[in-house]
């Protein structure tokens, strides 16, 4: 599949300069360009007047020296002297530029930053006021260093952020969590692309299963709805706004000069584009990274399967806190669970295993619970520091997506636990440290699941075969997303 | 100070007998007493009718073949052999034993158990069904091997639990986060040593300077309340109670055989008892570590200083939905903060000091807010990827001690942050990884002011001076528990 648009640039362009690269480690200028050197495979070209060579790269003194053609250009230089680069850039026929350098309306210098709009036409403009993107097959034009921020891996997160910080922390504990992402991109203060531009952007990527959105204010609340409620339909979409008190609102104006809002509105707008609300930092990473990864819970009835009773408790608390079912198992599956547990685990949900549970019967208790025709979705809590599970458990939860239902892990722990949480994450397999944020992640599964399900079309006419009653909707946008 | 209880033999025997101690690493009986062999410098009896040395250790036929005195027994063996060991104990004048077996009323086996407790008068007894204790300078049972689950420096956390697996994934979390306990106790059945024992005994503990409770049911309500009422006037209390929803009260009866009662029952009890109630894992955890470690919030004033101006906005709103004031900094302390910040900082609270700040800049901000009169306690978000934030960051964050009010910190990311902040654990300051669980902490440190203001006694006529017209209360709750 081709995908078309000119945003594609920002992640894929063929050639970029670096306007404001620098020699001196530390600098920013010399960071991006690091950053891009690194994962970058194009052409590079620093731009600096003062140097022939960067980072071992040709450095040219201006753009329009440059000898060939460029795609895009990252300008990390002073505010006052964006706007001449990029009526330069646009002589060039640079297709975009990611403007790095901030000094504009965060700080009151709204004049600066309208002049800069004016003569941003026909040039599509990311930023100011932003750290870039991050793509991690193909362009990172982050400034923080690699030993202190580490990227993630290739996955299926694609994440929009107003402030480049909460990205750039968030990216970073997703890469030492061993969680994918597609794409970042931090918007800053939007001069030209929108949030809502990028999730109608990312509604189209191949690469992006999920939608996570960092929001201060919406430039246009209209737009908005209509795209994220297009694109909801598709993959989808999880936001947190933040400044929603007055404290809040007042601390979002002294951060980007934007006007807030009210709270209510927003959660009036994201309940009528279809985008599930995170409520926190946490809410954002965690039901992010299961919507990415499993298919969507087709409505409320789970099980849970624990080797720690305590655990279980807790799981089965918040579980029916968020409205979801602890299903009793039908007689097949109780008997076939009771053949082979012994007489002190519990059968009825949550499962408890025990802490004396092994691999193997970790294995024959997940094919029965997963196989049986009453529950949709499967908690699966794995206490790993009991001596009796060995190895082995890590391939036997990674099997289990064979059974095509979502599920969701909840391990907690120290390294050792840590270690193999992340081995989990590489299968696609979300792994909370808690089991209550491990429910709450089935959750947004479930709200996913209703928010398709609400957006499905009706079926067309010339669609409908006789044999086939009624699609069966949950599985449709599981294969979508998977 | 020197503190007598008959229960501090579970923590400093003289001497152990592991009765079940086994030969055969992997078995629980071996596991046991490898764990008190690593930790406990005294004498260790292993009891085996088949060995004479185990682990180096020599090995005894049974406790009456052991020639010393034997202050503590391990009970490592299957439930129906427990109550002769028991009566075997007694006979040998043992103080208390630690039943690590199961296999009693959480499965149903009332009979035995209520056989057991018959049996254990004139004994001490922890358990049946538990993981014994854990005091990082003294002694651990911890059957969990030590490669899987990491044991925690010592520090103020003292730890209840109902749930082993709880009490032990927990342990371990707080080792690898570098969160010190003071000691640790699996109390399982609670045959005779119950939680309210443990909280009056903790109470009395001088290394305890928070308490953790993981409740799933309360044997005793009105001495739970009696007890913890008094406790909690001197060291803040935490509790966390599984079992409040129907799911989980009906897994609470599958786990331990106990009732778990209403939840709104248990909240009041809580609240009558001045106990603060943790509504999930991560509370417990967060919450005690900051009780342990910081002072109280005298009241609701806070100032938030960040370096990240979207996780400002986060804390804000968090702030002010749990009821803590964003308060204004003075004249002098705005004029201070004015002549060296740069001009695109916000020294409105939440004082933004941008991502270009360095360690000293954090360091001149910090001590004008700490110094701040309306500025009772400080939430400091810290994102340390910035380049230009060096190491001595975190020295400047050990030395916010020094000012004497309540603060923790928020430092979001992966290895590079999280290595940090297990430097800022060691130096008891509380590092959370999403400004909202900071913000919660700081509001579990103002509920305890509130919990220890109104537990004051009125002052006694003699100890009136007439200089002092009002003993400030805040300040004497800090000593104790500094």
């Amino acid at each position: 599949m081709i995908f078309l648009s000119v945003l594609n640039v920002l992640f894929k362009p063929k050639s970029v300069a670096v306007i404001g690269a620098s020699r001196t480690p530390g600098k920013i200028g010399y960071a991006i360009l690091e950053s891009i050197k690194k994962s970058f495979l194009g052409k590079i070209y620093p731009i600096n007047p003062e140097a022939s060579e960067i980072l071992g790269l040709a450095s040219f003194p201006s753009i329009s020296a440059v000898p060939e053609p460029i795609d895009l250009a990252v300008i990390a230089i002073k505010a006052e002297k964006v706007k001449d680069i990029i009526l330069e850039c646009k002589k060039k026929k640079i297709k975009a530029a990611i403007i790095i350098s901030s000094g504009f309306s965060e700080i009151g210098n709204k004049e600066a930053e309208l002049e800069l709009k004016k003569a941003g036409k026909d040039i599509r403009l990311l930023g100011p006021n932003c750290v870039g993107v991050l793509s991690p097959k193909d362009i990172d034009t982050l400034f923080m260093p690699h030993d202190r921020l580490k990227r993630p891996e290739q996955g299926g997160i694609g994440f929009i952020s107003q402030s480049g910080a909460f990205g750039t922390a968030l990216i970073d504990l997703a890469a030492s969590e061993g969680v994918g992402i597609s794409k970042f991109v931090s918007v800053g203060n939007q001069i030209d692309i929108t949030e809502t531009e990028m999730i109608d952007f990312l509604g189209k990527d191949p690469s992006t299963r999920a939608i996570a959105v960092y929001l201060e204010s919406i430039t246009d609340g209209k737009a908005f709805v209509n795209v994220a409620k297009k694109v909801s339909k598709i993959k989808p979409i999880v936001a947190i706004k933040a400044g929603k008190t007055k404290a809040g609102t007042e601390a979002v104006a002294s951060h980007t000069g934007s006007l807030a809002g009210e709270s209510q509105v927003y959660s009036a707008a994201f309940e009528q584009a279809g985008i599930i609300e995170a409520k926190n930092t946490e809410e954002v990473f965690d039901f992010s990274k299961a919507l990415a990864n499993q298919p969507a819970l087709k409505d409320n009835k789970i099980a849970i399967v624990t080797d720690g009773g305590g655990f279980g408790i807790l799981a089965a608390d918040t579980a029916e806190n968020c409205g979801l079912e602890l299903v009793q198992l039908d007689a097949k599956s109780l008997a076939g669970l009771k053949q082979f547990l012994p007489p002190y685990a519990s059968v009825k949900n949550p499962i408890d295993l025990t802490g004396d549970s092994t691999s193997e019967r970790y294995q024959k208790a997940l094919e029965i619970v997963f196989k049986d025709k009453n529950v949709s979705g499967v908690v699966v809590i794995a206490l790993l520091q009991i001596a009796t599970l060995d190895e082995k458990i890590t391939d036997i939860l990674r099997d289990c997506k064979m059974y095509g239902k979502p599920f969701v892990v909840c391990a907690t722990g120290g390294e050792y636990t840590q270690e193999r949480a992340r081995k989990l994450e590489s299968f696609g397999i979300p792994v909370y440290p808690t089991p209550e944020r491990a429910v709450k992640a089935m959750c947004a599964l479930r709200d996913y699941g209703k928010i398709a399900e609400a957006g499905k079309p009706a079926p067309k006419p010339e669609e409908k075969k006789p044999e086939k009653k009624k699609p069966v909707k949950a599985k449709s946008s599981k294969k979508k997303r998977k």
